[in-house]
């Protein structure tokens, strides 16, 4: 079914009307008076909807819900800045696989950091590749991209979630899976180092913090990889497949 | 540690000379006399070296036993045929995540297919793409790459494993986690489609083949996502981080 995202309060009426960039793909999809489709807020919400006029496109709403393609968990996915395509793999990725938020910090050895000057139209980059990757998965949310100004304000807001790990190739007794069989926890802070890794002195920051280090395995994941090999992992911990 | 792979039998004595490639490495490395070096067989054996000499580089074996990074688990990866630069990428993604092997093939909706003339070359490269990656990611074992000539030789070689594992969008009922938690599996095969999916078809051969068709949950993944949210998750489940 094809989906369009659109803003929350459009969705409060009995009928919706398709404008801007939504009004064009429709177009290109050639949607005919009848077919069903799906509008969502990228908040978590999403209607059902039943074409009536095709131009302009105007949606009758059949059924409103939550959407059925979010994970129950929240899943945070904190990366220290990578250099720039690796962020981008990082959010398309994250976002398929159903993290409901990707935060930039930097760190001690990150080699790529975006300046103030360019940092806004990188959000709008970043943000626009997380809303194309919700499409393309069929998710009803999209998930934020945020970039935060310190490694110390990422700590801090990651220990916020009910299970905030931290990951470090250095840690071999304390393993993912130990981490998350307590049970209990709705939301999930997951957070990964640099290409050349992270400094002893952070890594006790982060305890200090509230964090739990972890570890990924013996074999040294790319900084690229890591974060998606612990998103999948706690998807699967969680039973989301 | 560095980290070298030689020919298996050049592992059965007291002593290593390093040689070719190898040799040029060290160089570049600058090491020293009395510095300490793994040298691996690259199917799974690996001895812990000291340097005697440097010109030509000569190495005194002080420990020789089964590399310390390679999961107990063995994990086929069996990749449908996607465009080029994806199934480098999951060969690259899948040797740091551990997998055994990574085996490609081609299926009805294949988009992308080396003809023959051009394999062998493509091979090789992809080859390269594995060892580089396992010497990155500390592995002691460098998975091997290998093409199939057809869906069915697929299938029939993937059955071979403990557990085989097919992944369906259109497979609702029966996710992974449940396919995992019988337990008693060594060998997991997981077999996934390229960028336009499978047919209905081609599900239907593999069951009959013996392949258990599974979820990797409610959203949609990218052909070269698929294959390495489902590794992530088998590690985990097998207990390796």
């Amino acid at each position: 079914m094809a989906r369009f995202f659109v803003e929350p309060e459009e969705l409060n009426g009995q009928e919706i009307i398709l404008s801007g960039e939504n009004a064009q793909h429709a177009k290109v999809l050639r949607l005919k008076a009848g077919e069903e489709l799906l509008v969502c807020d990228g908040v978590g919400r999403e209607c059902v909807c039943r074409v009536q006029e095709v131009n302009p496109v105007i949606l009758e709403v059949l059924e409103s819900r939550n959407s059925v393609t979010e994970a129950a968990v929240r899943v945070s996915v904190y990366m220290a800045f990578p250099k720039a395509d690796k962020l981008e793999h990082v959010i398309q990725k994250a976002t398929e696989l159903g993290a409901y938020e990707i935060v930039a910090f930097p760190s001690a050895r990150c080699i790529s950091k975006p300046d103030d000057k360019s940092l806004k139209k990188k959000l709008e980059r970043w943000q626009k590749i997380a809303a194309s990757a919700a499409e393309q998965s069929g998710r009803g949310r999209i998930p934020q991209v945020l970039v935060l100004p310190s490694f110390a304000s990422a700590l801090e807001r990651a220990a916020h979630a009910d299970k905030a790990l931290m990951f470090y190739e250095n840690e071999h007794a304390t393993t993912l899976r130990m981490a998350m069989e307590t049970g209990g926890w709705k939301t999930v802070s997951l957070l990964t180092g640099p290409e050349g890794g992270l400094e002893e002195k952070e890594v006790e920051q982060a305890r200090t913090a509230g964090l739990q280090v972890c570890t990924l395995g013996s074999r040294i994941l790319r900084c690229e990889t890591a974060p998606l090999c612990a998103l999948s992992a706690v998807m699967y911990a969680a039973g989301e497949f």
